[in-house]
This record gives structure tokens, C-alpha cells and sequence, in this order.
């Protein structure tokens, strides 16, 4: 696994990278960003993963987030991947919410997308090995985030994979693609129509179904205007009460669905992984 | 002078808003950002201009500068004006340094550049006069910044209007036109082939010519690309040293001409006005 580096930037003190690779997984070239802040010789850092939303690459928190700081800090990797395959040969949609920019965190089984459409092989494998090769990680340490369909992508795979993730949390995620026209067009492309199938990448279904976390932060914005018809922070908060989940899930009035809201509370995020990433 | 608002998103607790109004200045409609920490009903706050670099927008630095916290917390409001007049209307030239996005900060007096680039006007007065009537500002208390080319525009707007502005900064600024070749071109094209004309833009001719400021704060990467051949950090040392002003400025270690640098010391610098402006 070769990874090339586009771009590397001074900044907090540390090095904020860009980087690619060819994927065995999408089988295309796959870039993500890494910020590894400045650390003694040898030493091995905990990793927060940020997965993003809709329509966005690395790039959109690499520049909008706000984290160097705090992940400067607390001494915490920051890596943030792209949201699917890309290139001309990569097939696509015409919507902004399926194809290109909205792999949705599965592995697609319907052609076209099978071949490429393989995030969650991708995230689940291929981008650990390749990460935890290439930087001062400590892969005992790890912590996951991310924003909306991101948010659902770090809470499906967290619930999916126990013990691997010592923190989850979320930003306006999609708690459940069974339940939201984003999902029912991503799912039902991807996956097909036995809503069966689609449990696995539904965070709600998997709590219902028997996964657990140890505990959850989950911020949610009063004036996201997704909130109401694909976010449905009520159907997380039932799923784990059910559960028993310790989960702290806060409405914030007044915020909305852009990276305004989330630079605002990614710092505090940055603290709350870094409290269990370093106990 | 009615005022438009583009957009607003709630940010640190406060309003992160786009606006826009038709300038009497510059003949176009010009958009600016303005950000507004939470305060007390009937509070005047002051506030803090930040002026942009080459090829930016107000987006740039309202994107990516990381500044909103700081504002929060000492409670200083933020604005980023645009670079240049834009619109099919407005000439322009193929490169990158002159014309649209490369206003200088300059009031031109040749054409065909005359009508619509007046930015130094359009800063010096009229930009203000709106902003004090839109906005809880406390123009007695008010300080300047900038990027690069807005660096030279936050020097030399501060030391042609003594008292103005009670705390002045910079990041990586152009501090001697006179003395590089970005200058060379644009107030050569700006304002036409008499090097005395150019003195009033030039931080340190006027500082040569006995233009003071109580003290100053610069921040510049040693690892910035234009160092050597455009910024000349240097000249603005010996000029500040000639002339017994106070400054403090900073060659930061490996650190470049961009956001990443920016971000990393402009809570610095929030804070160093801060303590000026609430004196």
C-alpha cells in the first residue's frame, strides 16, 4: 500500500497532510486528510476518525472544522476520509444524495455500484491498515465522529465493530436510513429492496438487534432543516433508552445543519473522545 | 445605504452573517462577513477589521480563520471585507495580483481602473459609516488586521488615520510596495509612475515619512514562499526600529503563506486586540 502525500501544512504546531492511495477496496484512487500534532520522538498518538456528510470530500472539515487546536491539546491524530469513490470511470447519480459524494458507508451489492461502492470494507480495513502503517497511531486508541450521513457511518460502524472504538459520537447523524427518504434511496440502491439487508446500516436497527456502546455523545442543531424528515434524533434517543445506552444527546437551539454548528462543538467533542481515548 | 443580508448561521453562540449593499464607492455591490458574539440587549462591542489577501473574498478568512471562539469569548465583533469591486462591469486583468481580487487597498486614479477601485475609500469611510449603522458596534474602540496583502492594507489604513484604531496586527504582510514586485505592479497600474505617489501605500514609507502607531503585533511563516521576494519582513524590522515604534514581530518556524499558518496565531491575535480594545 502506497501512499502518496498532496499536500502537507504547518499548522497548531503539527502537520496537517493530505494524502492518497490506490484502494484495493473502491478500486480507484482515494485521498483523506491527517493532522498529527507535534509529539515526542516515538511516541504513539490516539486517532479520532471523522467521517463526513453528504457531498463532501476530506476537505470540507480539513478547512471548516476547527479541531487542529484541541487535537493539538490533547495530543489526537485527526483523520478525515473522502465520502466515496471517485473518477470518471466511478459511476454516478444525478442527485447530490446518491453516487459520487454519498457512498452512504456500505458495501454496495447492486450494479452498477458494487465494484466501487465498498466504503465500509474500506473504512472497516483497508484505511486502518493503511493509517496505523503510515502514522504514529496507537490503534488501541481510537475514537469516531462524524456529520450526518458521516454521523450514521460512525455510529453503524462502532456498533458494528465492539470493543474496536473506546468513543462514538455525532453530529445531526442519520440515526436511521430505514426510516428517511436519504435512506430508502441509498439503501435501496445499493443494497436492493429486502429492508432486511439494510439493519446492518442502521443504527437504531443494529441497538434494537443487540449492539451496544459503552456511551454516545450526539449534538443535533433546532434549526437543521433535516432535521424533521432524515435526521429523527427522537428515534436514536428511543433506540437507547431501550438499550439502556448511556447516551448524552443535546439539542442546540438554534443551530443548523453546516459546518458553523459544528466547528462550534467539534473542540468539545476533541475533549470528550480525548477524556477516554487517554483514561 | 440599505443593507442585505446573504446569509446567517448561528456560530459560537453568535450570528456568523454575509452581507451585501450597493457602494456609492465603488460603483458595484459589494458583500462583506460580520460576525456577532451572543451580548447583552444594547451592548456596543468592538470590533475587530480583518482585510484579505490576494485572490480572496470575504469567504476565505470567514471559512477558515478560526476566530469565531476567541470573538465569543472577549466579546469583539468581526468583520471581513471584500478585496476588490467585482462584476461583468468591472475591468480586470489576467493576473492573479491586479484587478479584481487585488484591489490593494488603494484609491485608483488611473484608468480604466479609477471608477470602481476605490478600496481605500470604500474602507476609510464608507464601509464604516455602515457598519456603525448596522451593527452593535463601539467604533471608539476598533482594530485592524489583515493577510498579505490585506497586511499591508491593516498597516498602512492604520498609519495614515492616527487614533483610529487602537490595536493594529498583521499576518505575513506586504510591508514595502515600493520594494517588491506585487507592488510594483499594482500601484504602478493603480496609480500611475510618480514612486512618490506610491509613499501614502507603503507601511514603511510611512513610517519613514513619521506616521507612528502605539504598538504592533506581526506574525510571519519562515517557510512562506513569498518571503524572500514580495513580504521583506526585514524592511518593515528597520523601519519600525528607526522610528522607536513598538512592535513585536514574530518569524514563525516552518510555518507558510495559508490558512493553516493564519488559523494557528489568529486567537493570538483576537486576544492581543482584545486586551487593547477593552482597556
Amino acid at each position: 500500500m502506497k501512499l502518496q502525500t498532496l499536500s502537507t501544512n504547518k499548522s497548531h504546531g503539527g502537520v496537517q497532510g493530505v494524502y492518497s492511495h490506490a484502494s484495493a477496496e473502491t478500486g480507484t484512487e482515494m485521498a483523506f486528510s491527517v493532522f498529527v500534532p507535534d509529539h515526542a520522538p516515538g511516541a504513539k498518538l490516539p486517532v479520532l476518525w471523522y467521517l463526513s456528510g453528504l457531498t463532501c470530500t476530506h476537505a470540507n472539515v480539513t478547512e471548516k472544522g476547527e479541531y487542529r487546536a484541541a487535537c493539538a491539546e490533547h495530543g489526537i491524530i485527526f483523520v478525515a476520509p473522502d465520502t466515496s469513490p471517485r473518477g470518471d470511470d466511478v459511476p454516478d447519480d444525478d442527485g447530490y444524495d446518491f453516487g459520487k459524494g454519498a457512498g452512504f458507508y456500505v458495501d454496495a451489492t447492486k450494479e452498477p455500484w458494487a465494484k466501487n461502492f465498498r466504503m465500509r470494507s474500506y473504512l472497516e480495513s483497508e484505511l486502518p491498515e493503511l493509517v496505523a502503517a503510515s502514522f504514529p497511531v496507537d490503534m488501541a486508541r481510537q475514537g469516531i465522529t462524524g456529520h450526518s450521513m458521516g454521523g450514521h457511518g460512525a455510529l453503524t460502524i462502532s456498533l458494528r465493530n465492539p470493543g474496536r472504538f473506546r468513543s462514538t459520537s455525532a453530529f445531526s447523524p442519520i440515526v436511521s436510513p430505514l426510516n428517511c427518504s436519504w435512506g430508502e434511496k441509498a439503501l435501496g440502491g445499493y443494497i436492493g429492496t429486502d429492508r432486511d439487508d439494510w439493519r446492518q446500516y442502521d443504527a437504531c436497527a443494529l441497538i434494537a438487534d443487540g449492539a451496544r456502546l459503552p456511551d454516545l455523545l450526539v449534538d443535533q442543531g433546532t434549526a437543521d432543516n433535516f432535521l424533521g424528515e432524515q435526521l429523527k434524533t427522537h428515534l436514536l434517543e428511543q433506540a437507547v433508552a431501550d438499550a439502556g445506552i448511556s447516551a448524552t444527546i443535546r439539542m442546540q437551539d438554534g443551530y443548523d445543519h453546516s459546518y458553523y454548528f459544528i466547528s462550534t462543538f467539534l473542540v468539545e467533542h476533541v475533549g470528550w473522545h480525548a477524556q477516554r481515548l487517554k483514561a
